[in-house]
């Protein structure tokens, strides 16, 4: 644990989540867990499958953000290049890794065995380690900062869990949350009053309507205990003398 | 209609994401309303909200771009600022809108009139027009190529809806699926050539785990008819060949 903040970037790369046909559930998901880790998510970029896009994406977040993870584009098909990509962004070669190919042996031993679609799985840029994928055949692949994941979102799950507590991260964000039928639009002073005297904090105000009625949030962020929850005395004190009802936890 | 291709850019403004809280459901609602226009989404940014990501992200993806879009931050609370990085972008004001003020003033009339935090919802950047809300009171915005959108999915719908038609976009993409319990990893030859074999088409493959099988579906997208067409024939040909049984429309 240290005071400094470990941030991460993340490229999502596929023509089916800009065509809208896929809704993409690993953006939620590598947020979530890197909360856990005391890694915050910095910034997301959605590419196409394009060598060029993808070399871009990844070259801009790995630099700027101490850790990078790629969803998508690992699979056997001629639309999975993040491999490619990858390799040229770190200008390496791409190579047949001999533990992938051998996993990827056994595993298809029964199911007709390697193929050249197959084969394409054990490619890496050249230095790289694999990421356990406990799910199916193709493990993910990790080279400098970078950690190349699946598309399929569970596939994606089991590699996360394989990297658990692997990566160094400071101190994780902690939040409580207090929700009511309030609207936002009332209570927008007090939100940035009580922001503004707890300087270690973050206020987030999400509204929705729900049984006819409109409601928010309020999701009170830090990395101190004691902050998060001075904060959050005087946002409830507020709405209270607000005359509002609200429950902690969020509604 | 013209042979061009026109392209769009998507800036999703919010902490909400970027830390697993909210589960993003705009990327994939401008996606597929942005194909029926003819209009192409050639990338997405995730950017939490400070302003200098925004401005950075606005200014990327607008000239890189025949169009961009946000969703989130142009609500009343302090974390909304989308309005202020905008205009930073740009290099101008941020005014008070006549008519954005009007329609909050009656929105509000019965509910307890505006305040400082409703008020903040009618500020534009100078220069800008208003974007219909059918929900709530708060109008989108549009300035330049630039439209900016509620983060709250169901309203960002709306203003879609108020703005279909009124882009110029080029040939729609078409696209046609088949699918079926058959794994990519087993006919990716095949799918890469006959991608090869149609230069106008595109084949994505796309795998699922179900009933405790591996299975496919394959969209092949054009933005001409016949082209699909053929390129379908021969995909579906070579899956007969190759002994699988599949669905028109995908599973």
């Amino acid at each position: 644990m240290t005071d400094r903040i470990f941030t991460a970037g993340l490229v999502v790369i596929g023509d089916e989540i800009l065509s809208g046909r896929t809704h993409d559930k690993n953006i939620a998901q590598v947020a979530s867990w890197l909360q856990v880790q005391g890694i915050r998510l910095a910034e997301v970029r959605v590419v196409p499958d394009v060598i060029e896009r993808i070399v871009e994406a990844v070259n801009a977040l790995r630099e700027a953000n101490d850790y990078l993870f790629t969803t998508g584009g690992i699979g056997p098909t001629h639309d999975d290049i993040t491999v490619d990509a990858v390799a040229e962004a770190l200008g390496v070669e791409v190579i047949i890794h001999p533990q992938a190919r051998a996993t990827l042996e056994r595993y298809y031993a029964d199911k007709g065995g390697l193929n050249e679609g197959r084969l394409r799985m054990a490619r890496v840029p050249d230095g790289a380690e694999l990421i356990p994928n406990r799910m199916s055949g193709a493990p993910g692949i990790r080279i400098g900062n970078i950690h190349l994941m699946a598309g399929v979102p569970h596939i994606t799950a089991g590699m996360l869990d394989a990297l658990t507590g692997s990566l160094e991260g400071g101190a994780p964000l902690i939040s409580e949350t207090v929700g009511g039928f309030i609207p936002e639009s009332e209570v927008s002073t007090l939100l940035r009053e009580a922001e503004l005297a707890h300087e270690n904090c973050q206020i987030g105000s999400y509204p929705f309507f729900r049984e006819g009625k409109v409601g928010s949030n309020f999701v009170v962020r830090s990395t101190d205990r004691a902050d998060l929850d001075a904060c959050m005395k005087d946002l409830c004190d507020g709405l209270t003398e607000a005359g509002f009802e609200f429950t902690h936890g969020g509604i």
